[in-house]
């Protein structure tokens, strides 16, 4: 492939020396992908098939992927078909388009969304292809814009994995900005950094997540504004693409309003300046299905760069061959199965139906939320904060680093009141905290818990 | 983690920079461990955890994963906790256990395994790690062991996506030896790439495949005597640790007696010198669950390495924590779901009943194979010749490079002939020919199949 239509991108630009290298060789795709048209008798596929009353007791005349006597005990009522066979590099295309429509979808629940950007989207948004969760969509951005040593933005307070994909695997590294200043997000401190990232590399590359992961914060409204305009601003000074990696993991739970209520992805994806979105999101969290490893890779295109439709079709084609490039050498292609299984909860359940049972969970969440804030809201000592939070799985309380270190206040939680929280220590990165998941803590016994972590502050005071 | 053990070890001298670099840090995963027994009341969880009668009609009083109402319509009989919460990263210990015995188990299909063999595999072999599918393992074990532009040796006959992993990848390089001379493998040329190899890096990295992708080669137990002697002869001449990468992706797919029937890995890590085997397979052939994506990448330690069993179970963690630091990075963890399957098919329906169901399509593929070679051996045409084969799911078609190139007389096939294979052309590693998948085809076709080809042939004559 040339690359021709990618070439005069921006994010070809920003690409690190491995996403301007990757590609998927045509050759044995181009070949079986005619044979699957063209041939009478094809001897391309490699996947054994027979029929089936040739190695299974009792079994039909169809000719099927073999499969062992038994397996289908342990399926349910799957077709042999959607779950021996490989999946396709990308995905499954039907699951694939679904899950397009499924990101439109989201953009509606915020009712200022216009036809406008709905249409913007249908148009110029990537076709998702399937990630192996999540996390190997965030591995696969990241790989595909970093270079060893490269900056990646990201906030103070951050999923751990994110230091292990960029800096232990990648060698890449992560330029930390203090993320909140008096309960707000701190725009200073993420200016600066852009400013400084500028002056070392062609292209400003950041990850946020909202809810996020540890502090469960979610810009306000008026917030996502000012980031926007921040961003806005940062790329007429830096003139440098600017790749904003979308990590939705925890898209749905928000318990508030006035806050953030869909993805960022959306209204930078409306800016038609360089502020290049890529939206990972997946069945992780939204499906409740953290086991299935599914996830969903999306870019935001603009529309000035390209001419026309038939330029746009050969630009999505490339980026296409670029991420099956990534997928085809990391694993191949992600399960069958839970594509297939996405594809029927929406089709036979409907979004509705989804909502609804999701909306059950998310209630049930949300209660332990507003428990959980209001009894740390009780506690009147002045070494303690809680981190700005409406929505997400966890919240993050802040120690004062000059009485209690995190650590070894966990260390002291467990022995002492046996509480586990998960301790968060940097303290050169104005780190020293803990997370709690309240997602997995029963409401009746919040007091209780929230009352042994205020005796185990009261040993450090 | 300090690596104590790992550094003094031949197989962290071979390591990439990045196998050097990765580690999953302790911290989170530290705390929540400790606080699974340590705690009363756990805030270490990021799974949602309620209780079931809290989110779905009619529920239990099981405290258990949140899951969405409707799900288990497609899941089968899976418990809820099969299937909805993450899988541990390096994956379900019971799967893995059970994978151990099965690699211990596979050791025994050759009569001649002794029981000290048998000793040493259950005492120094690794505990697999589970990856997704067999592809991953194959990623990872390059990435652990190559640089950018460092060399890993393959036959010329290879599965083509070993060029893309390698080389479009990770920017190594593959050093290609002739695979065949005379119908048997080529020991002279691997030994001349092995030398060269040599004086360019402080290792020696091999990847084989047995029963080969594209050609079935399986060696015979005399050239499996002959491969390992040079192995042995290249180590004592080079003083540099081999890491052999034994893709055993059709492991148990041998339709011929006199050859090698159980893994190469058995026999190197019977050695006591530095040539490390590292064996990966997977249920994706071998019970017939291509998409399941479920692999496992086992490394064979050597004796001479630890001191004592402390130094060994030291030297087991250091080795799991750097391949979970891969996982972790990459994929976070590889899908539970299926990894239950796996245990329960060999739990429920034990070894004999899973080995008879696969036989029923063995002998399928064996009789296909026996038909597809008989019908090309009728075939007198000094411009092909087929490459040695015993196994596995294809042929592989040798066309003469002046008279006919394999990507035309593809496209040939198919035009004229409706006939689909895969040609793979590369001239200048003596490349030429084509890749029959006889896997897929009816062996009622392969007649037919075979004198379109033939025709195919005489019209470049």
């Amino acid at each position: 492939m040339e690359f021709k239509y990618l070439k005069k991108t921006p994010l070809y630009k920003a690409f690190s020396e491995l996403g301007k290298r990757i590609f998927v060789p045509e050759g044995i795709f181009y070949y079986s992908n005619r044979a699957k048209k063209e041939a009478e008798i094809n001897g391309t596929i490699g996947t054994a098939y027979g029929f089936e009353k040739d190695f299974i007791d009792g079994g039909s005349n169809e000719w099927i992927p073999c499969y062992l006597d038994g397996i289908k005990n342990y399926i349910g009522n799957a077709h042999v078909k959607d779950f021996v066979p490989y999946a396709p590099i990308g995905g499954v295309q039907d699951t694939r388009e679904l899950w397009k429509e499924w990101i439109i979808k989201k953009s509606l629940f915020d009712e200022n969304t216009s036809k406008e950007q709905v249409a913007r989207l249908r148009k110029y948004i990537t076709l998702p292809i399937i990630t192996s969760g999540v996390t190997n969509g965030i591995y696969i951005a990241c790989a595909l814009f970093l270079n060893p040593n490269e900056y990646i933005i990201a906030p103070n307070r951050r999923w751990e994995n994110y230091d292990t994909i960029i800096e232990k695997y990648l060698g890449a590294r992560i330029k930390s900005f203090e993320f909140f200043k008096e309960n707000k997000i701190n725009l200073k401190a993420l200016k600066e950094v852009i400013e400084e990232v500028a002056q070392l590399q062609n292209k400003i590359v950041i990850i946020l997540n909202f809810p996020n992961n540890p502090t469960g914060y979610i810009p306000t409204v008026e917030e996502v504004n000012d980031i926007v305009t921040l961003l806005k601003e940062m790329y007429y000074v830096t003139k440098k693409p600017m790749i904003i990696i979308v990590d939705d993991a925890y898209e749905p739970y928000v318990y508030e309003e006035n806050v953030l209520d869909k993805s960022l992805f959306y209204d930078l994806h409306n800016l038609d300046e360089d502020i290049i979105p890529i939206k990972l999101d997946g069945i992780t969290k939204e499906l409740l299905l953290y086991g299935a490893r599914i996830g969903f890779f999306t870019i935001g295109l603009k529309p000035n760069w390209i001419k026309n439709d038939s330029e746009l079709d050969g630009l999505k084609s490339e980026i296409l061959n670029k991420l099956e490039g990534m997928n085809r050498s990391i694993i191949s292609n992600c399960n069958m199965f839970f594509q297939n299984v996405t594809l029927k909860i929406f089709k036979e359940q409907g979004i509705d139906k989804i909502i609804a049972a999701r909306n059950k969970v998310k209630e049930i969440l949300k209660l332990r939320y507003k428990k959980i804030n209001s009894e740390f809201n009780k506690i009147e000592n002045p070494d303690i904060s809680v981190d700005p939070n409406s929505g997400g799985f966890f919240i993050f309380v802040n120690l004062n680093p000059n009485k209690i270190k995190a650590t070894e206040f966990a260390d002291h939680l467990l022995k002492k009141y046996k509480v586990g929280i998960i301790p968060f220590q940097n303290l050169e990165d104005k780190v020293n905290g803990i997370r709690i998941a309240y997602c997995s803590i029963d409401i009746k016994q919040i007091p209780e818990f929230v009352s042994r972590i205020k005796q185990g502050l009261n040993d450090f005071s």
